[in-house]
């Protein structure tokens, strides 16, 4: 496979000029190839996709909210096949570069989205979270990107995957276009950064590289003295975060298959062998492992509830790694994207917000620290994006915003 | 999916000469892309596969064969992927037309070689059968075509899928040509015709839809008339004949998966949903599942050695149906297969011989009677559906083979 020389879809790009004198004007944003833009098919990583589903006749809400913003679409993006995929490789448009970390996988599924804001290709992007597509190719190209609150961002226009972890999020450079964004994505102001004290999950930690663990703390220390404190803290009894993504994975996959299962069994479509396989294993979930997953999501709900209602933040590895190298072999692909599961299922289960900071360094790659509050903090989570990079710490453009 | 015209591969046609004075002389044939052809890619019905393998600089065993013996290579055909799929269907390649049934799958996955036959676009096409996949698309196509014995033909340069149950096989419209080519490709002169009585198994005639059973019954009573009586038995207890495909079936899968795990785990090659998911399904099967299926399989060998050894034959309706629809659901889909498995799978566990006659027809649909001996007896089987074609019953030119 071949492999593209941008994150944006080949042929010929989409364009789209913003509403004149928003709020955004100035700005280009990319859009994953799950977003309908009018008039352009929506192909989603996959060709058989694209052929048998007709050309949208409107934009997705998201797109739609930032041309109406003021921001300019410059193209739309190369996503992993459906958005499934989690280390950013697609068997049929090849696997956008990770500009921050050459010869490297971008993540994914937002591969493309991450890709081109990291090459400077587009100032923003849309891209899109169930199992961390957002979170994930933040961290492995050094970018600011939020997963919201589930449910806060309309997934209108979107080729869905599985409804109750489905979101809506995007890429930045620097926190302070970040900030602008998400000003219009929620049409509010943003707050100050506050926080109740932050917690440090100590599990989290410790599944991670031993080297990504200690690149982070740095800056989870600057957060805590920021931020109320820095408290120490394991997220789960021992073995409960791999218990978790367990179950958040039987969830997903069920959801994912329950989408999917009518167009598949319509069309036999093709499918990078993982995917398929992937999906195959979805089929298989029972109505008792279902029954089992959900009991689990509300006990950890409520612990979740427990640590953050009251205004901590959460923060961890986004990823346990920096990227990976391209053309690794399917059971070291597989034993990455588990690896990935257990620091990305906390939030995703929970439907909280959680924001890569790209705050750590390994051996040149970036890898990111994430911040994670009780459901509707995500404006707060990106004030403090933007006041630790205020400060100094992280990639800010020197003036606030407005 | 457009389907193409006929079974041969898109592209340049690739035709060889045969060796002037040979018993095949004035005969064409076409190769299962399965087959090497020095010089040509032998794709295997994925591009993936295709792409990552060297161009072959050796014909494969079965071609030298029949290029020595006189007969001219035509073309080679479209096989379903890496020889996975029992109905026809490819996605990458199309569906090759079945001429028998207009508008219906032409089995697979000799499914293109079946559908040149049947066309008149070659007298003789290499196929090959593990799980049925000569069988089969004789059937469905009104051809005469053997799995020989295992082990009887040469697997050289062919792309191989599962050791204990690959087979070259071949088909023709006529039985008489179908002897000029096995006794070439057996390398012996054929026997006269002849067998210790006909076992008819009305537990796999029960299995077939019940238009099927009773078009076939008129050529099984001739066949016993004409070969020492026509013996009505159950081939096994009940419920035993879907047992014994099951059993085949885990045994098969696993192999296929061992057989394609190198290459799959390397590449993360792109495949119709179905196949990647019943690849999936073989990664899955365990070592006790095998260990078992191997003492059945031991179980049934000795059963047939019972029944056949003194030189009886069996016959049984070689699918339980005609050829199906184009177009079906993935879940009818696997309901035809599952049913077809059952009727095949006793001649692969057991590595007999199994010819399917071309002698019924439903609703204008051809539909095959299958005989089967013991192991070494393909010569035998070819000179009876020789003689049943003569006095008559059959499908043949007019000139016994010389």
């Amino acid at each position: 496979m071949q492999h593209p020389e941008t994150g944006f879809l080949p042929g010929p790009r989409h364009t789209l000029p913003g509403a004149p004198g928003g709020p955004l004007a100035g700005l280009t944003f990319a859009a994953k190839d799950l977003f309908d833009v009018a008039g352009v098919p929506t192909i989603g990583g996959n060709p058989d996709w694209g052929r048998t589903h007709p050309v949208p006749s409107a934009h997705a809400w998201a797109v739609q909210r930032l041309l109406d913003g003021g921001a300019k679409l410059v193209g739309k993006t190369i996503t992993c096949e459906i958005s499934l995929g989690i280390l950013g490789y697609n068997q049929f448009y090849g696997t956008p570069p990770n500009p921050a970390a050459p010869g490297c996988l971008p993540g994914g599924s937002s591969s493309g989205s991450a890709s081109v804001v990291a090459a400077g290709l587009a100032d923003v992007a849309l891209g899109t979270d169930s199992g961390g597509s957002v979170r994930v190719p933040a961290s492995l190209c050094g970018l600011y990107g939020l997963r919201p609150t589930h449910g806060r961002i309309s997934i209108a226009g979107l080729l869905a995957q599985a409804p109750t972890f489905d979101t809506v999020g995007w890429f930045t450079r620097d926190a302070a276009t970040f900030g602008r964004v998400a000003a219009v994505m929620f049409g509010e102001a943003l707050p100050a950064a506050s926080a109740a004290g932050v917690l440090l999950a100590e599990d989290a930690f410790a599944l991670a590289d031993p080297e990504v663990s200690a690149a982070l703390q740095p800056a989870a220390e600057r957060l805590g003295a920021q931020f109320g404190g820095l408290t120490r803290m394991t997220l789960g009894e021992p073995g409960e975060l791999e218990t978790w993504a367990g179950q958040r994975n039987i969830l997903q996959r069920a959801e994912s298959w329950a989408t999917f299962r009518p167009w598949i069994e319509k069309e036999n479509p093709t499918f990078a062998y993982n995917i398929a396989r992937n999906l195959a294993g979805g089929s298989a979930i029972t109505a008792e492992q279902v029954a089992v997953a959900k009991v689990v999501r509300r006990q950890v709900v409520d612990h979740a509830r427990r640590l953050l209602e009251g205004g901590a933040i959460l923060c961890l590895p986004t990823t346990p790694f920096p990227a990976p190298p391209l053309g690794l072999p399917l059971p070291e692909i597989d034993a990455l994207q588990a690896r990935i599961g257990i620091t990305t299922s906390f939030a995703g289960l929970c439907g909280l917000p959680q924001l890569n900071l790209p705050l750590g360094k390994v051996g040149g790659k970036p890898c990111g620290l994430s911040i994670i509050g009780w459901r509707g903090s995500d404006e707060r989570l990106v004030a403090i994006a933007h006041d630790l990079a205020w400060s100094g710490l992280g990639v800010a453009r020197t003036e606030r915003w407005g």
